[in-house]
């Protein structure tokens, strides 16, 4: 078959102007960024029209290195709603640049189910993660110029809690030491870089409702103590106004195309393993207003990502959908199921049947949100038949709906079977209304602790002295109200990432608590997140290129 | 008077595909970036019509803290020779964000005589220098890795030059130790952070004349030397290609529109103290493809800007202007005269005349490159009719045009008199053939010294030891034939920024040479240059905001 970036190129683009307008976005409301891509203004969201079209989530059993192709069912599942005649639009999230380089190669989709054009969208796009790596370096820069010019007062700030952001893979500036070269070159620091998409920045501007609210958020933003334990905000340094400014078009959703021309919102992308890992609220809420059908998808295993979607992100934003579709492998199955990397692609009967445990723990996590769920089984060219069977009967034990998508392969005629079965689902029985895991008014404890034992299925939760230090500042302030962001491995229900399947009777331990003022939410950690990753031996950067002015090698 | 955001919002702009029509170029050819912005692609430059159209230089007296207002004075005399019929075309560079947020506000002119919309064009613009920030970051990241990788072998560089650059004021970067934290996370080493317009890839970025010669510059980039002494290359990591990619439409020109809708291309910036200070190759291309006059600046005073502009800009690119535009201030001049700041705003008959000798220096140097040289005088409020008398009095003494630009406060309509002149010296006295002040050649201590002797005045140049060590290591090399950029003060003619005027009978001191491979030239540090600005007490991001959409407090 041939390479995503080959594919992509034999692609028509049609020009993003005639892409809005099937939609029904006027033309000259279209901000252009070259060609094919625009952004679109604030203005044109609708909550009448919002509440009359279907909202889709597409999430996913817990990955493995082998992959599970969440964001090319997203789309594959667009273009056969597409293909059967409805307006279906996908919503996704903003792939980051630095992995593009290191092991991962591109995330805007893959083979005949990608978002165009991809080598834009993989790279700079709009700027949009730029603009948030300025912004959230600008306050740190003036925050340090704060420290310095009152270096000789009692102004200091005895706690600093933000660091500084790049979007690159580059692990020599985990940890860091600024401020050095003598008295004129600012104060001697222990601190470091974290990857742009672990900004609170890229969480806030994910959850603003509006340009005002992205300012309310960026003011609150908490960034230290002072000497009498006080805390210390952007809106302390009186710089929200000029951090707005530096947002002021990153906040706009971005408006792409499918390689089968349909268009396709691209906007935001927080990990889901350190914030919320959702597009923008104000991309899915643009998508509603214009698509019958939109599907947003959420990051990572259902267990991090669904979750955050519903409890922070559809709480906080009024969202709900009207069915959840998740998808497996056989391949990441027959992981889960015990069966070593290197024998994944073999028929192993067993070894699938073994993994389903996995996936009727997400089916019933995600049960637990009132939420009607499909499988979409992501077909890969060594899946066998007798495989595919079995997984379909086992969802038939399970009560959830079933369905092949093959839109990799071929594109929106391969999801044509997904498509129905979500539209007869949401006709026929559609979700009902959301429930939360926890309530706003549980205490943190509490609400983290729902969230290990009902979601991940752990026993017990335990808490680092400063964990529980930080928590106990938080109970008597109006952060208390805040959800719950559990920042953890993705690679398993608990916070060991080599627990495959499902992981059972284990400890979960808060290694850390964060306070997302802006965002909203109390970041809990549990165990060793990496908030940035290096590079491997042999990065995909040396197969990238350009000749005669045709990128190679991004997939 | 208007503030300049006041003014800018004000002014009616015109949708930027009409902006370009003016010019001829082909709707299609416009890449919009947002409505008032756009790329054009290369393949529209025509040599053939270069040679036919007028290239104007404009630069200026030594700059004081009083400030002089060369951008201003190119926007202004491009806008007066629209007024008079001319099809004129400014072509500027980018200004850096970071300072903007500082003490400088914004770098796109001022009243009357901008590029709009300056909002945009002072932040992000179209993500050049972003690109640049990244693509030098990456660099770093992938030798890091591969120094990381390579740590237990004897692939590792005993000299590392290469270091990280950020579009912020940033003082606690300039010196930093990363790599700390344990050895997982990197390699612990001595570092620091550039502000982006000193990175050596804007230098090439507005060196480069297409995109296979960008390549090719970013492949020679020398980023150490491994430990027998070789040098080690951007191509030795195999990484030119993809570090190209990042940068395919960065290279493009940007295409804007001045507070009177005429176009204008603001492409590329480098700062002239540390770098070439001149807009790109390919923008001045594009507009003297399509512009009868084109008006381009180089940064800073004619000493450091002039003198680079012809000496690498031209002499590599092939281009040679008609004409030099020297802008001078009735303050300026007064500061150079002996005034002391605070009194420049008085009439001061004597002061004025004293500081002459500034201007009178920098027109022998303009002439020594065979330019026939006007000089602007850029009009503030606080002038009186007898100060400019006596400089027009001046320069008819000296054999030079004179003429008034007040296009800060009357736009194009006070600016005409000085494009009449300009149109006037062109069609009779047109500058010769460009005279370089060395030879490509010439050894790089000849070179360096016939610049500091004929252009600075200097009466000696000596050189630190690590100086000449490295001096020698090019000798042999190709890198020999390099032009030479020298970095100082832009505040004297001497590498002491308190000396104004004239500065006489000085020593200038080479503390070191960097060899910038891949834009191709040996840059020589005079002094202490700061490649990495602060913020002030009271930094002017405090003064900046948003409110219903409508940005403030940018100048």
């Amino acid at each position: 078959m041939k390479s995503d970036i080959e594919i992509a190129r034999e692609v028509s683009l049609h020009k993003i102007k005639d892409v809005a307008e099937t939609l029904g976005i006027p033309r000259e409301e279209v901000h252009n960024y070259g060609r094919y891509i625009a952004k679109i203004p604030l203005n044109l969201i609708n909550d009448e029209a919002i509440a009359k079209h279907n909202l889709i989530l597409v999430t996913a059993i817990t990955p493995t290195k082998a992959g599970v192709g969440k964001t090319t069912v997203s789309i594959g599942l667009t273009l056969g709603l597409n293909k059967i005649g409805k307006k279906a639009v996908v919503a996704l999230r903003e792939p980051s640049l630095g992995p593009c380089f290191g092991m991962k190669g591109g995330a805007a989709g893959g083979g005949y189910a990608q978002v165009l054009p991809m080598e834009n969208i993989n790279l700079h796009f709009t700027g949009d993660f730029h603009a948030i790596t300025s912004a959230h370096n600008m306050i740190t820069a003036l925050l340090d110029n704060y420290l310095y010019q009152n270096r000789h007062s009692c102004d200091g700030l005895k706690e600093i809690k933000w660091k500084r952001v790049l979007d690159v893979n580059d692990r020599s500036l985990r940890n860091i030491v600024s401020g050095l070269g003598g008295s004129t070159n600012g104060i001697p620091t222990e601190t470091g870089f974290d990857i742009t998409p672990a900004s609170e920045i890229m969480a806030i501007l994910c959850l603003a409702t509006d340009l005002e609210d992205l300012k309310r958020r960026i003011g609150d933003i908490l960034l230290g103590y002072t000497y009498d334990d006080k805390p210390f905000t952007v809106n302390d340094l009186g710089v929200a106004g000029a951090i707005t400014v530096l947002l002021k078009e990153a906040i706009l959703p971005n408006l792409v195309q499918t390689t089968e021309n349909t268009p396709a919102f691209v906007h935001g992308g927080p990990f889901a393993n350190i914030a919320h890992g959702c597009n923008s609220v104000l991309a899915t809420k643009m998508a509603l207003t214009y698509g019958d059908y939109v599907i947003t998808e959420a990051g990572f295993g259902a267990d991090l990502g669904a979750e955050k979607f519903f409890n922070i992100k559809c709480r906080k934003a009024g969202l709900s959908p009207k069915l959840t579709v998740i998808v497996a492998t056989a391949q990441g199955l027959k992981m889960h199921g015990g069966v070593p990397e290197t024998k994944i692609k073999e028929a192993n009967i067993e070894g699938l049947e073994k993994g389903f445990a996995n996936l009727d723990k997400h089916i019933q996590n995600l049960k637990s949100f009132g939420q009607e769920v499909v499988v979409a089984f992501n077909k890969y060219a060594t899946d066998t038949d007798e495989e595919i069977a079995l997984l379909a009967a086992h969802c038939k034990e399970m009560g959830v709906g079933f369905a092949v998508n093959n839109a990799f392969s071929e594109g929106g005629e391969g999801a044509t079977d997904l498509a129905r079965l979500v539209v007869d689902t949401i006709e026929q029985q559609p979700s009902g209304p959301l429930l939360y895991t926890y309530k706003d008014s549980d205490s943190i404890r509490t609400k983290i602790e729902k969230v290990c034992r009902t979601i991940y299925g752990a026993k017990s939760v335990v808490y680092t002295t400063s964990a529980e230090k930080k928590i106990k500042q938080i109970e008597d302030t109006s952060a208390a109200e805040f959800p719950v962001c559990i920042a953890k491995t993705q690679y398993s229900f608990s916070s060991d990432p080599k627990a495959y399947g499902v992981a059972e009777n284990f400890e979960m331990k808060v290694r850390d608590i964060v306070i997302n003022n802006g965002a909203g939410m109390i970041v809990a950690i549990m165990g060793d997140i990496m908030r940035m990753p290096g590079l491997p031996k042999e990065p995909q950067a040396k197969n990238i290129d350009i000749i005669n002015g045709v990128v190679e090698g991004l997939s």
